[in-house]
């Protein structure tokens, strides 16, 4: 009866106090609030949103819900990058080695591939043998030791966030920007972090394709990291094409081991500066970006990443001959190059295409459960913009077999357009912080224009 | 999945196709869809609406999902009138035996007292021996036999709309206008009337208390009963006062008995000479409202009434006698006069906290299970507008034991204000046709002006 009020005030455009919502959390993780009358609630959040106050206390509730990370004094700056997924974003997987060489610790949790989007998770369990099911206590003792833990979200954390995401999942109230906050924000502050840099990703290829709600989400999560004491940034990048040109669980792990070398793509290049320079002065480690660039370079060209993440493959339990040797991820069985169908400029390189894709050819997944083949995907090496002339080969398609294949060549097929001019938007569009939000050019645009 | 989509489909503010909304409901019923996707449905309904269309085929698959009445081809005039609920409305008593003498069929069903509104079927069951659940099959019989039946909906008609609406109970999705329509009309439209008016309550004592959702209840229920066939009328009027002077069940029962003698409170003959015109001229007895009411006006006066709603009581098991002496209706243990506090004009009666007081004395329910005491109740002899002498009787009240005559003084302590001045508000403000809306003014209020 008392809940069904609350529902209705929320319905009818009210505020729930925070012991409020305090007490709903508990009780729907008790099982005292049936999942009809959650979802009901869920629906009408979706349509009258959360005033900050409630926000806070939803994610405080969520938080509070499981365990948390927890560094102590003997590690000082704990610094955190979360993207809302996109695809052939392997940032994490060079970012989180580069940034532990530079005096940061970094504890970083991700999640799997859902959907057309890839997930850390499952790029780093191609690597033979690599563990990411670490207890918390496990991921405080390694980033102890070596600065940094790549992990996955354990159920320990934010339980009560898992069972609200998996009823919203089916009952159509994931679309909620102040919803898609407290779910990320409420496990990431179960890090214990100084400071966090956000990627929120914006187009075709990510879960918000408009850039006004990618700044909403933003702007809402930084407010929120800022309320908790952890400081916040947030980058909107563009996720219209794929980042870098491979795309697939192995073939992106090899990818960020060329970037790790100073040899990967440019835009992989751009975004990992950009994020690793935010979490530097983030974490206090450099007063300005433009040193913390140059820091964040000098690691790359030292070789210490390489060394780095080679030391998370090996404390991991993964083989750290693959930074040596790529050749010891799964290969696929079947390759075939892709070759432009005519001449002319670059349009478009649909990224949610590609990600689909992935999905048909056996490496994503729909549900949780579902297997994957760490093998299959694609590398495609224009981006819109280039210039291309008939016949000339653009993509690589990696799969299980002849069926695969021809999955692989109708979506480039469908995902990349060749016309009379194309331009390639810019990687980094806007930085938000709690004084609020700055429009940026990315030198990306430059730098991948017409080869 | 499939499902999840459509949910979707309507958040964002789309509409379900016809074929949609029949598998929504065959579904729902048989268990194929679970209640937590129903209700975030239902949530986004009170949010978004139905568009024409799907509020007919939600209708028409809850219509669809039991029995209906089937008359076929030998009476063919059939009429009934739905109101939304409010306190002291005994209009359907008194309405029923006498349209029923004017050569209209009346199958009247009616629902039971919940909250703080009463109902025609708990009024009914406190003649001793009155049976309201009758078989549709028995309703059939008995309006070809004697041309009216009263009775209470039945769990064979429109079972989906049972379900739906305990659904809706218990998660904030009653406040919808389109479920609110569906849900009546699915239930009338059962009845396979020619034609059907509606009384739409408005004002604190209403479930609806604004003028603008009362008249947009009304068109959309009008629109509806056209859609399916159903000549249909509504009028608007208002329930911030009783209407009449008794509230209470038996209590109810003496004042129908009273206006079928044309000894009534006058605002509830002007009441039941408005619905009742409307009757005849939907049905085609009457071509107009005037001649209309000047033949039930005849039927009041002839007696001819009287002994119909005699002639109901037997057929439905009750006693007879009744309709001579009122003395066997269950009496109330404690009886109190209620005298004005002051001198002065009478400024409200409030409906809502006479209905809610009634509640609480034992003759309503807030649980359909919950049994009730059909002797309690108010009779107030003062409208809005009336002038007082201090010390004056104004109310009785009529309780179980001094507990209930206390919770009655109470109620009318805070339901009663006498002022400076007072006026009664128009009690007819609206007529609502396929034709449109009319502002009208009864009559009602120079009737019961001050006395």
């Amino acid at each position: 009866m008392v809940f069904q009020q609350l529902i209705e005030r929320k319905r009818d455009g009210g505020a729930l106090t925070e012991a409020e919502w305090a007490g709903v959390l508990a009780d729907f993780v008790a099982g005292r609030i049936p999942e009809y009358q959650m979802s009901a609630l869920l629906m009408a959040v979706v349509w009258r949103g959360l005033e900050p106050g409630e926000l806070a206390a939803l994610t405080d509730a969520m938080l509070a819900s499981g365990d948390r990370l927890d560094f102590g004094t003997w590690i000082t700056r704990r610094v955190d990058k979360h993207s809302t997924g996109g695809v052939g974003d392997k940032v994490s997987l060079v970012l989180a080695p580069l940034v532990a060489c530079c005096g940061v610790a970094v504890p970083m949790m991700s999640g799997r591939s859902l959907g057309h989007t890839g997930g850390t998770v499952d790029k780093l369990e191609s690597i033979p043998g690599f563990r990411t099911a670490l207890e918390p206590r496990e991921v405080e003792r390694q980033v102890q030791r070596i600065g940094c833990a790549m992990f996955a979200q354990s159920e320990a954390i934010a339980p009560a966030d898992r069972r609200i995401y998996a009823l919203r999942d089916v009952s159509g109230t994931v679309s909620s920007i102040p919803l898609i906050a407290a779910s990320i924000m409420s496990k990431k502050l179960a890090e214990d972090l100084n400071a966090l840099v956000l990627d929120v990703k914006q187009g075709g290829g990510a879960f918000i394709p408009e850039q006004t709600a990618a700044l909403e989400l933003a702007r809402t999560m930084v407010t929120l990291g800022q309320r908790h004491g952890c400081r916040t940034v947030a980058l909107v990048t563009a996720m219209d094409r794929p980042l870098g040109r491979a795309c697939g669980n192995a073939l992106e792990i090899e990818e960020a081991l060329l970037a790790l070398e100073a040899q990967g793509p440019p835009d992989l290049a751009e975004l990992t500066y950009a994020l690793g320079a935010e979490m530097l002065v983030a974490a206090g480690v450099e007063s300005d970006r433009g040193a913390a660039r140059l820091r964040l370079q000098a690691a790359i060209a030292s070789g210490q990443a390489r060394a780095k993440f080679a030391e998370i493959v090996e404390a991991q339990g993964g083989n750290p001959g693959i930074v040596d040797d790529p050749g010891v991820l799964p290969q696929a069985q079947a390759v075939e190059v892709y070759q432009a169908q005519e001449r002319g400029f670059v349009e478009r390189v649909d990224a949610r295409v590609i990600g689909e894709a992935i999905v048909s050819m056996g490496g994503g997944r729909q549900q949780l459960e579902d297997p994957i083949d760490p093998s299959v995907g694609f590398v495609i090496t224009v981006k819109p913009g280039d210039h291309v002339a008939s016949g000339e080969p653009i993509a690589s398609i990696f799969a299980r077999d002849e069926e695969g294949i021809r999955i692989g060549i109708a979506a480039l097929d469908r995902a990349i357009g060749i016309g009379e001019k194309g331009t390639l938007p810019a990687l980094i569009t806007h930085r938000v912080t709690d004084q609020g939000v700055e429009a940026l050019h990315s030198r990306a645009a430059a730098v991948s224009s017409p080869s």
